[in-house]
């Protein structure tokens, strides 16, 4: 029989007892983590959120607390009164904060019982993940997941301190909203006030944000969920959270500067990090060329080399070719690869096969400095040493190369570098090596199109520079976009957006957007802007990747509270669900699936 | 021609320069409030988001700057680089806080121009709501609404820095859930992914925050989205946002203390209020008893008065009828409108009468302290005076009287009530009165369906010693619930769960469920009980509402950046919009309104 909380008040958390409570009566609330009975006494640990006590239960000390606790078991939910002592000499438990005392319980109050649970509530646990989601109430008692949310918390905290003292308002956007030409897929919500119309749930309020900066909002963020309809990968869930960032009256470096302040004060406030701001800044051109990506990881080396000079006087034909028809030949020198088997290198080309790349060119560097490989043959003795010379190559070392469009090499030898950096284990531990990537282009060109795409958005503003050639070559028209990177992943980014008319018009011209286009997609927006719009830029953080990075996870799966499964399903509560008809019918749809009620 | 930021940087806002900046050059930007040319010189009021300054140009300080201010007009966005000076005496503006300075420019970049508003930016603003939401980013730059987000953004700061001072933890739960047992009309969203299955946006966190509790997350908080699709009343938003709160191991008092503490701070840290704690705590049954509501304004009297013992024993049958009956007769004296007519009169029985009151007995009280009334000859005199004294009758007053089913008398007397105190001004100005209301009756009783329905949800707990009456009297258990009231709105509510599996299973017999359908409605939540579910318990404060009360707003539309009108659509945006079929067909569902395409 379950008893009641009545009259009864807890004194302390169990995490925090120490030496200096010894004597002390105390009042503890919590779980059985474990129970022993050892030498005629009953152990239990008792376990809340900071952390584990050991409870004694003695038939000297109080005979029907004793009998009371013969039944306790596994996650069963107690309050103990009882006396701090300090532990026997050899009993300390130095792996335990609490490990000096031990609480002498008089009193147990059994608030309820509870089945045994299907895994251990313990850290680094084995099981199916999909087991825990689906018992998500237990795997969160575990103390790494408690931590997570503790960090999670501190995390929010703390940027939500830094931007208020910063002048920064958090204002609420709409969650039921419109579609938006954001690109990604929206969820929708039939409105039933108006049949046949639908509410989008948002992808970002970066409509609302820029429409924020024109009503002299001057400083806005939100920490706000948003939402994308789009097939689920290891590091995606149909609703995240993102830290949203806009300002009035700023130029890139001004919100570039800020925003490593507020990094460096979480990671601090969290991780206990001491960054050192300013950080390092790289254009995009240069991430490509060095690392063959836009987010470069550069907790090592493992460079990217240019041999496209050499290639397009060599006698090897691929190579040749390549670089003579505007293509690159560039490579990667794996250090002290040079003895892989055939299957190794197989399975190097095989995954560099996977980002488009038609082959993976090798030579290996023997002990006397001399080049094994099948290719050797087509360059001269000079061409081979510049081509040494520029990889800095080394006895035992393997050289890969990948010739094709700058675009293929740069993602078959980025994704080449860090696959090898790992197998090699060359990433050191500890590193936190933030930066920001500059200089974006404005526009990507899509062959199948036949037109150019915004690369961030069609409100991001081109670098004042080059606005000359958003006319004549749009494709090197640079924008005043920034992202910052951690240890090669994205963990935020961000513009400066285009404020005055006639460079907007310029854009949409560039994007090929016709006048009808341009007022069916952007109406009200134009309309707002025509009614002074200041200058102004933004930026938005994925705050789950972002906590997730700090607090060294693997997936955002775990650090969020109820995450969806690559299914979009919930395992706990079965979202989503079939629903009544008549709940259907009021909202002015039907199912297109075999009708089903209820289950 | 619009210009650019390039190479400015602001160095004030415009609302703090003060005479002690004298002699300093700045540069401020923002958005010209008014122009006006007087005495060869032009002055412009720059606006920003701290408030306005005068900036003045003169052909002796800048002829080319001077020569640009000319084009000026309202709401072009500016920058201006010039000398702060101390206004010449005769023109210091003591209405102005700025007042005291002017700022002579010598440089003017011109951002943007703009049209003419359809409204003017100021406060006061007398034009139709309409206008207002469809142009919201104009609206949001007049000075009032500026303020309204700036205290809206304290109110949220203020909370957080209060609970996480607390220990709590901000855990976010999930928007795209399932559809709960909360009883308003869910939204759904259909699943592209899991065909013919929908999620619901939550309607409050209630079961991921209990779940959180058996999580053993101790002490939960969110400021949260939540979602309700019902018919839109003024006070009403399809979404609006709670502060949700739950803790585990504590009782009602812990909960309400603390709580108290909280809101004290949010008024202090907004409003400047000073309130006392603890606030006073009235029983659900005095409330109705005395006020007619559960939710009542204690700022006035004209309290309610039971004269049941006397009309049972009079001859006016309508009233000996009803109080033999098992009804009541209660009254309230509306002091000094003993000259009503009987127009006057006939108005305030129709008000009563939408209350449901069949009838509205009214007494005047004459000059000479006797009674002019219709129904005067039912009573006797020492009845007369019973009446008289009960509702401390005197000269000039007007006592009105309902008898009815005392759910009837409560609703029509408590809003006559309020109805009455705005009418006879009897409100004053600047008080805020916080109160308590517990004892709340567990369970309602509802003839048509012939059971009994949860009054909050079916997990609020009964008090202690009423259990036993779960079984033979189910109306008379009352529960553990407490809703926070301000000046007679009700700004949050909560209650102690149930925790024990037995209290539960007695709580769902007492509602007439079916052990099915107890698993249909709420299976995955009692699995998770089953597990070691703590003594816990939680709050819920309607967010919009407080800042609403705290910025003396009369709508919550005031307080929200982009509201919706009572159709639930947005004006600005146009939300809820046409969708492209192919949207639809891949969510598996068809719009079964005539078939558009998107406009």
């Amino acid at each position: 029989m379950a008893e009641s909380m009545q009259g009864m008040k807890r004194t302390h958390y169990c995490g925090e007892l120490r030496i200096n409570h010894e004597a002390q009566e105390v009042i503890l609330m919590g779980w059985v983590q474990r129970r022993r009975d050892h030498g005629g006494l009953i152990f239990v640990d008792l376990r809340d959120r900071s952390g584990l006590v050991q409870v004694v239960f003695s038939p000297e000390v109080d005979q029907a607390a004793f009998e009371k606790a013969e039944g306790v078991r596994n996650e069963y939910v107690l309050a103990i009164v009882g006396r701090v002592n300090a532990r026997p000499e050899g009993t300390v438990n130095p792996n335990m904060e609490t490990g000096e005392i031990e609480v002498y319980a008089h009193t147990l109050r059994l608030f309820n019982k509870a089945k045994t649970p299907p895994f251990y509530i313990e850290d680094n646990l084995d099981v199916d993940e999909n087991l825990r989601l689906r018992y998500r109430y237990l795997d969160l008692r575990r103390p790494e997941m408690q931590q997570a949310m503790v960090m999670r918390h501190r995390a929010s905290k703390s940027v939500r301190d830094f931007l208020d003292q910063n002048g920064f308002l958090e204002i609420e956007t709409p969650m039921l909203t419109k579609s938006t030409p954001e690109g990604a897929r929206d969820y929708l919500v039939p409105s039933r006030v108006n049949p046949g119309k639908f509410y989008a749930l948002p992808q970002s309020p970066q409509l609302f944000k820029q429409i924020l900066m024109l009503a002299g909002m001057d400083r806005y963020f939100q920490i706000v969920r948003c939402f994308r309809d789009e097939d689920l990968r290891a590091d995606r869930q149909p609703e995240f959270t993102q830290i949203d960032i806009e300002m009035s009256f700023i130029d890139a470096d001004d919100i570039m500067s800020l925003m490593e302040q507020m990094i460096a004060m979480v990671c601090k406030e969290t991780a206990g990090l001491e960054l050192t701001a300013p950080f390092p800044r790289m254009s995009y051109q240069e991430a490509m060329d060095r690392f063959g990506s836009d987010k470069p990881d550069t907790r090592f080396g493992l460079e990217l080399r240019d041999i496209t000079p050499i290639a397009a006087k060599c006698g090897f034909k691929v190579f040749n070719s390549t670089a003579l028809g505007g293509g690159q030949v560039k490579g990667i020198n794996a250090k002290g690869c040079g003895s892989f088997s055939r299957k190794e290198i197989d399975d190097l080309t095989a995954y560099a096969a996977v980002y488009k790349a038609k082959g993976l060119a090798y030579m290996m560097i023997n002990e006397d400095g001399s080049i094994k490989s099948a290719i050797a043959k087509f360059f001269t003795p000079e061409e081979l040493a510049a081509i040494s010379d520029k990889l800095e190559a080394q006895p035992g070392d393997l050289l890969l190369f990948v010739a094709d469009k700058p675009g293929v090499v740069a993602a078959a030898l980025g994704a080449l570098r860090l696959h090898l950096a790992q197998r090699l284990n060359l990433i050191p531990e500890g590193m936190w090596n933030f930066l920001w990537v500059t200089d974006f282009p404005l526009l990507e060109y899509d062959p199948e199109a036949g037109r150019y795409f915004a690369m961030h958005h069609p409100f991001t503003s081109p670098v004042e520079e080059d606005i000359p050639l958003l006319d004549s070559e749009p494709g090197k028209v640079r924008a005043r976009a920034y992202d910052m990177v951690l240890n090669g992943v994205e963990v935020g980014g961000g513009s400066i957006r285009i404020h005055r008319k006639e460079i907007q018009e310029l854009m949409f011209k560039a994007l090929g957007l016709s006048e009808q286009e341009v007022k069916d997609k952007f109406s009200f927006m134009l309309e707002a802007f025509e009614y002074g719009a200041p200058p102004h830029g933004g930026i938005a953080f994925g705050f789950d990747r972002l906590v997730m990075l700090l607090t060294g996870k693997d997936s955002i799966r775990d650090v969020i509270a109820f995450p969806k499964t690559a299914s979009a399903t919930c395992l706990m509560t079965q979202a989503p669900d079939l629903v009544e008809p008549a709940q259907l019918a009021e909202l002015h749809v039907r199912s297109t699936v075999a009708p089903k009620a209820k289950a």
